[in-house]
């Protein structure tokens, strides 16, 4: 019998692979996604902050706290 | 004795169709229902990001944060 | 002895009837009350969206996440 | 020995009584308390909805999210 | 060993004296502290309600939900 | 085995000493750390208000919300 | 067989070295990174408060409420 999928099986596919997250406060970071946890806090590496498209600065690892996430997508 | 109907139900039934999710910040996302979990974390297939009605961007898979969700709808 | 009524007894009550669900955001749904639960996370049925008392949509089935929800009454 | 008071008796000791109930986004809803929970999830009976004092829809039963309100007097 | 002080036991020295409870949205009651809660909601006796500095309305019970509250301090 | 530090430790190590609070709204508190608990209420004696570095009111005991705080350090 | 990385073991990596951390309302902490907990609660020590990337004020120890920071990345 194949099981259900829940949300979190997604995020465990994307593991270091390049992910865009974005927050509520409309930046997005794109970077490998390192790690992730039942609260959707997000570590990325190599990442890099953007704001409406554009590179704002070169990050290298970057701990993003999961109340403050609205989606996460494989670039 | 026919049980009571629970909101998830819902869901269970949308599964693998076509549903709008609807964000707090007014965006809305449109795709196939892969996966949802009690927080509503929902992830979408073949997704499209659209503002106003209008498509923004295409999107393979996305993960969606259940705290930031208003509404969801078959389309 | 009576028992005391409890919030959800209203919302029981309320089952298979038309409400007005509105949100946080000033969107209105009006349909009938399908299901719900202790989150007052809420599902309708032949639900329409409204915009200051103006229909904008009309939606089969809706899911409405219950944070977004301010008040519920019948119609 | 006395016991200490708890906020939840103020309400109990206002139940069938009218009250108003304020909310973040600024209604009031004028009613007669019916039923409260721990979460202060309300329903009123005979209630209007006030905005600025002023009556804007008369209703016959509401049920108000606890999350929303702001503070609950007798009228 | 004198025990360690704990926020709670500021309030408990506040029963039955006036205080001054803010909200979130600006607005000020003051009145005798008459009850709380671990979540902070807070009833009031002989309450009135303050608008930057100036009384809008004199209430005679007003229950508080805590979530609303930024600081209670005694007149 | 040198234990590993908590922030909490660091909240303790300031009590009764001066502290300004920071909360969401911008205003400010300057006072002696009197308490805290887990949720970060916090107790603050000899207490002032400040608004853009300038007091604004003089205040005994005060009792702040922890969710309403943003940061607390020693002045 | 290698364990899988979760979000606090890179904030474990980052204790005692430098590190920014940025709060919802765009203020940045600027510090080493001496503890933080599950809530991400966090204590920064030889600290500076940026606004805009410019020095606003030097903090030695700054206690930070882990609900209002959006993200913690290494300087």
């Amino acid at each position: 019998m194949p099981e259900v999928s829940r949300p979190l099986d997604a995020l465990n596919r994307a593991r270091d692979k390049k992910v865009i997250v974005e927050l509520k406060n409309h930046k997005q970071y794109v970077g490998n996604l390192k790690s992730f946890d039942i609260h959707i806090n997000v570590v990325l590496e190599n990442a890099e902050e953007r704001e409406d498209g554009e590179v704002k600065r070169k990050l290298g690892v970057i701990f993003i706290r999961g109340d403050t996430i609205t989606v996460i997508s494989p670039e």
